[in-house]
């Protein structure tokens, strides 16, 4: 599995199951410790309140052994962060809102809210034939109604079909109604499109889907962040669209009612930043209904598409980088910020010198890390603010220069990290 | 007549045939002169090459006797603006956009566009049992494809019903399709409904709708600048296009192909700063593109409406002003923009006091003017940035008010009136 030790990949699959997807305690504890100490203190209780409250029912019976076993009977693999088939690119939004809302966490005044929190997995169950990493450069994920109209399916299958004749891999989440008519689309034009699931991968849900997710798996992806043998829970819904948000470069929803899974999903394309599209409908059509609103919305609204060529201006002026830039956090100092970061990406930082542009040869170098490991941490800089990027590469970001206080070192020394 | 003098009524007959509707050179002189006195300066060839290049090639044949008594034998009347039924408030938009494409056209920049300009015009020729004057205060413009689809009428009669239950007055061109449907609605509600046709009043166009326009003069009205006995070119739906938009307090594009009369009036609607609407539809249907194109568009785009709900909220939400202040035009003195203003206007600018607050009754008393012409000035006043309106009234405008040379006796001292 690409190089990944058995220790690391028993822990993800640990930690994949111990708690429910898209917790923050237990994300920010692998992202403290590493994945391997971070299950190991899990098992053993000696963690927070906060991760053992989202842990300790499951602590004691989770089998990681028997889940990568049932996996590979059914040829489902796990893939996981530290693993070259890991869809960074995609990802690296959600990675960006996940340590915004960490400063909030870290605070103690998260909001609790129901599922769907911008948390990136720790580990993603595949089956299928292609690679995970590359989606997300080049995709579109489509989601809609499963009681679509007629007009809704053809409008979908038309637009997937055209999206993956160009070389877009289209994500969707498998349902009956727009998700299989995208997915049906991708697939006559004899391109890769992905499934990314709410249960387990060794059932097919929903059952009527059989067919259509062994093609899939023939010239592409089935994804879950549920083992298998999971069972797709309401909760899990919420928060596998969050995944398919985050794996397309933009999201557009063909039909969808008022109060959906659709629009959950839109909400999600929103919130990390990426282009959202609605396509229009009757008004008389209820299945219209959300589009409509996601449209006239005057705040993270969806632009209206009528067809390939919108999708096409719309992703290609969103440009090749998937995350906004975050506006800098008024109430958060350097320290805290830095805090924040995993050990390798502070590590890039302090790689960094005072003053003038870098590119990530002389940062690998300079911290002797790995040109891939640095490529990752610098995204997760540039979205934090600690760092500018440019045509000429990278820099320590210009109002934390002007402070001599700011410069890494100093910084690194000032920061502490309190474990 | 409403107490309008046959020299005026005959002299707005004239110049109403004498040239094109929304000819800026025309409007311009009549609103130096007065009617009377253009109309006789037209007709003896005492005007300047731009008024003449206007009017040459009729002013010898135009008969306002006939015109007004063939008004007479169908039922037709002559609004001008000097009578109490002129819709001096639905018009304010246009006289602002007019006074502001003055300012170019009198330093002979202006560029000559095929029909269509947002001027206003010199007078109308109604039918109906109706009062034109309080059209605009609380009106809606609904206008769309000819060739409509079932959809598009069953939304438009659905939408002018509903408009029209609440007390709202549909105004639209009288066509074929949308346009139909959108009259049918209102009428069906037992409301008042207005056509603005582009041709003569006394014939019905299309002939179709004959039975239709009857009814609506029973209840409504018919209005066209065109006299009798016109017949409907090209160029008049154009310039017709701008009345419609401007008798709205918002214009709704129900179904419009990508280049259709109801774009055009679309165009009006946001070059006069009012809301613009537009029902999406199909993607797949033609009849929608316009709909889709007008919602997408980045500037001056249409707000997505999906019903009687959406158009009350967006007509509410523009509030009682239909007219958007417009930014203060910075190649413009206060000596040119003095200019620009008609007798009575620029004698109700002359009456406030250098500053404070002051309401139109004093003004009325310092003026010698009746309060409704002190009224009707300030608007125009307040758009062309010489005075500023609060709950308090008004006052000369800010930056003028600073400059002691501006104070109004001052500034009126110092214009030159160059005739």
């Amino acid at each position: 599995m690409g190089g990944v030790s058995d220790d690391v990949l028993l822990a993800r699959a640990f930690l994949n199951r111990v708690a429910e997807p898209a917790s923050i305690p237990v994300w920010n504890a692998v992202r403290r410790y590493g994945p391997v100490a971070a299950a190991q203190a899990i098992r053993e209780g000696l963690v927070d309140d906060r991760v053992s409250e989202a842990t300790a029912a499951r602590a004691a019976h989770v089998d990681p052994y028997a889940d990568l076993e049932a996996g590979q009977r059914h040829g489902i693999r796990l893939v996981v962060p530290e693993s070259d088939e890991w869809p960074h690119f995609a990802f690296a939004a959600l990675e960006a809102t996940a340590l915004r809302r960490l400063e909030t966490y870290v605070r103690g005044q998260r909001k609790h809210a129901e599922g769907g929190e911008l948390i990136p997995p720790l580990a993603l169950w595949v089956r299928g034939t292609t690679e995970l990493a590359p989606v997300g450069v080049r995709s579109v994920s489509m989601v809609g109604a499963r009681a679509a109209t007629e007009y809704g399916e053809r409008v979908a299958r038309d637009l997937a079909f055209g999206l993956a004749e160009r070389g877009f891999v289209v994500v969707s989440g498998g349902a009956y109604g727009i998700d299989a008519a995208a997915h049906r689309g991708a697939l006559a034009a004899g391109r890769e499109t992905v499934v990314v699931s709410a249960g387990g991968l060794d059932r097919a849900y929903p059952p009527g889907n059989t067919n259509l997710f062994e093609r899939v798996a023939e010239s592409g992806l089935l994804v879950s962040e549920s083992p298998p043998g999971a069972a797709p829970q309401r909760r899990r819904f919420l928060t596998r669209n969050r995944v398919i948000a985050a794996l397309g470069t933009g999201t557009v929803v063909v039909e969808a009612a008022h109060r959906s899974g659709a629009m959950n999903t839109a909400h999600h394309c929103t919130g990390l930043g990426r282009p959202l599209m609605a396509v229009p409908g009757p008004v008389t059509s209820t299945m219209s209904a959300g589009c409509h609103r996601l449209i006239a919305a005057d705040e993270d609204g969806a632009r209206l598409v009528t067809g390939l060529d919108d999708v096409l201006l719309t992703i290609g002026s969103a440009g090749d980088l998937p995350v906004h830039p975050p506006a800098p956090s008024s109430g958060t100092d350097l320290t805290a910020r830095l805090d924040l970061l995993d050990q390798p990406t502070r590590q890039v930082f302090d790689g960094f010198p005072p003053r003038g542009w870098v590119g990530p040869d002389r940062l690998a170098v300079a911290t002797g890390l790995s040109p891939l490991a640095v490529i990752r941490a610098l995204p997760i800089l540039e979205v934090s603010g600690l760092v500018e990027a440019s045509d000429a590469g990278y820099r320590i970001a210009r109002p934390l220069s002007r402070s001599p206080a700011a410069a890494p070192a100093a910084a690194s020394a000032a920061a502490s990290e309190s474990a």
